[in-house]
């Protein structure tokens, strides 16, 4: 029987991340077809790469992809091209493994992390939400909002989120505005899709967005779990912190452009004329089908289902506005997009604007009511590219909420 | 002649360092007593450290301080001693270069970077040059605002600090208020104190202020250059990005807690009750006497006299509130304070606050005007800890100003 992702992995797709199992201990170098993970150094010691140039010896035994990932998009190539080749002939099996017989580990060590507010939708809906006013940002048309994000919270899909204590306001609807300090009442997920770095961009290396994207090792989804109270209070004046900061999910499959390159879409018309080095001509999002779940008690509720296509910033505007100071990017960074969001109702990537920050509580299918996520809800994200049929997809990236911490 | 530092770095100062030298190529661990730089590998292998225990061998032969940072307070205590001792008899030579031979690199490989608010008086201050309000943000009198800082822009005193482009508002003064794409205008730097971590905190490990100390490796200085027009106009909603993530310099030498102990002060009292886990009956600040330069055509003038002393909230409020939701802390993070101001015309830590963003100038001893920071211009931060005869400092941190690169 083969699993529910099976078909997020076809011969087209040839994702890498990072995997060990009882046989292989050491977390290594690895690709996917269907439910079969395959073990790039074993296939590397048997000469399928031989003929690559620039492939270092040992690449695929590190820890991490980040060495791979700094590597030509050539090499790349070449070596995608030959795990095709090699599948084809049917010669994986002795470096494969059943999926089922894997742990998946962080696919990339990660120096530093943006977290952009890349969709227009997003910013209306959420901002409309919080303070009942539907308005940009000022600066939001001309470059997609930032703040940085904490490197160390980044955990592997299946990491439970444990509900953070942090200090907020008891209650908005009261005037006198009392700071309480407990566990958060506002417990929500986002939806988002982040971009790794591959080749770095040296510190003073201005990038325009019409070549960013050759900097991208590949792309994967992000869930950036947000306690709403704790951020709510902490927001103004320098952002978010301790709301953000408890954990960020990323899925193990790094999918890679050449998986996403039949699927480029345009990107939406700018409502407004941009600096030079913003103006893209050729800006492509991805047709990348996205859909958030919360599962109570076993039974799956879809809260989300939306397009990445809606996304007003490309990641080749938002590596282009990250760098125009002279910032730096190094290999394995991640640049995840920010909630991703439509104009539907049932496109909200998030539950701030799905339930109105609460307030609007929306029905899951076992009938109870959904405001924020309660302990023992599981959230799913999943993204397919194009259809069912096309077989690129990023599989999932989960995590069930557990109770606070006993003080 | 002896340096113009060489008074910082008395016996019972003992900060720790990484340097190299054309003898010693290989950046690795060193201390510094006047205007000697020990190097401490070649201490070890002399048996200087043979009676401590849990010092693991080829510890200062790393190019970072990460792996001794994180041994026991005690292994410190021990190593601080031994170097005191030996230098007392005169033990140190064969290990020991001159200052001016010497370059340093960063002390610790940065997992993350945190920048707190924790001055009182720099957040009236800065909100009253912006907006006309002296106020507080919402949540300050419970917490020190905070915000992530960009790892890879962390660079050692003496890097140049080259003027970065981005987008601002042309002219505040107008209300048409049109977004503009160039080098900033408004370029400044804040004079910070960073804490380094030693012992890490494990996810979920939530401190009490009163219980952080142990976490601290030590102290250095911190200029978090920050470009005012940039900044300005992305801060809405999501805090500072472009606006400081060009660069941030840090000085070289990290102070330990054994050096700086004779030095504590008590932390200014409460303003509002604190959560539990904030309530520090033994808060302390150090007696560190901070001072900002502004270097301009050879001419050096004082902007900024301060003390340390005068933060409200302390490192140790600052772990606790950073902790408090379930994060970990990794050895050779950076907290850094935030601009340190006081109250007085001469105690503002940045030209945001002494020039009330740039409107009422300064006049400089060369008799120039300074609103921000000109192409050409040094910044020099300096501290010392207690008396000019106490023998405890931090050096300097200290960068030029380099116009903006050609398109």
């Amino acid at each position: 029987m083969s699993s529910e992702y099976a078909s997020h992995f076809g011969i087209t797709n040839v994702p890498y991340g990072i995997a060990s199992s009882t046989i292989r201990t050491q977390p290594q170098c690895v690709t996917r077809i269907a439910d079969e993970v395959i073990f790039l150094d074993p296939l590397a010691s048997s000469g399928l790469f031989e003929h690559v140039k620039g492939l270092p010896p040992g690449v695929f035994r590190t820890r991490t992809l980040n060495d791979f990932a700094a590597l030509p998009k050539e090499v790349h190539k070449q070596v995608r091209e030959a795990i095709q080749g090699a599948y084809e002939k049917g010669n994986l099996a002795a470096a494969s493994e059943s999926v089922e017989d894997i742990n998946m580990h962080l696919p990339v060590r990660i120096g530093d992390f943006t977290d952009f507010s890349a969709s227009k939708d997003h910013v209306l809906n959420a901002g409309e939400a919080i303070t009942g006013q539907r308005s940009f940002p000022p600066g939001f048309l001309k470059y997609p909002a930032a703040y940085v994000g904490r490197c160390s919270s980044i955990s592997i899909s299946g990491t439970p989120c444990r509900r953070p204590h942090g200090q907020f306001i008891e209650d908005y609807t009261v005037p006198e505005k009392k700071i309480i300090y407990g566990p958060s009442r506002a417990l929500d997920y986002e939806l988002e899709v982040g971009a790794v770095i591959g080749r770095p961009v040296q510190p003073g290396q201005m990038l325009k967005a019409s070549d960013a994207d050759k900097h991208i090792f590949g792309l994967l989804l992000v869930n950036d779990w947000s306690a709403r109270d704790i951020q709510g209070l902490e927001m103004n004046p320098l952002g978010p912190f301790n709301g953000k900061n408890f954990l960020t999910s990323i899925s193990p499959w790094v999918i890679t452009p050449e998986a996403l390159e039949s699927f480029k879409v345009p990107a939406p018309p700018r409502d407004e004329e941009v600096a030079t080095f913003m103006d893209d001509k050729e800006a492509v999002n991805y047709a990348i089908n996205l859909e958030a779940q919360v599962i109570r008690n076993g039974t799956a509720t879809t809260t989300c289902k939306v397009g990445f296509n809606t996304m007003y910033w490309t990641f080749r505007h938002m590596l282009a506005h990250h760098t125009i100071g002279g910032c730096g990017l190094r290999t394995g960074d991640l640049i995840a997009s920010g909630t991703v969001s439509g104009q539907a109702d049932d496109e909200h990537g998030c539950l701030l604007e799905l339930t109105s920050n609460g307030r609007k509580p929306a029905t899951l299918n076992g009938g109870t009511e959904l405001r924020y996520l309660e302990d023992g809800d599981e959230v799913r994200l999943t993204g397919r590219v194009g259809n069912t049929s096309d077989g690129v997809g990023f599989g999932e990236c989960v995590g069930v909420v557990k109770p606070p911490r006993g003080l």
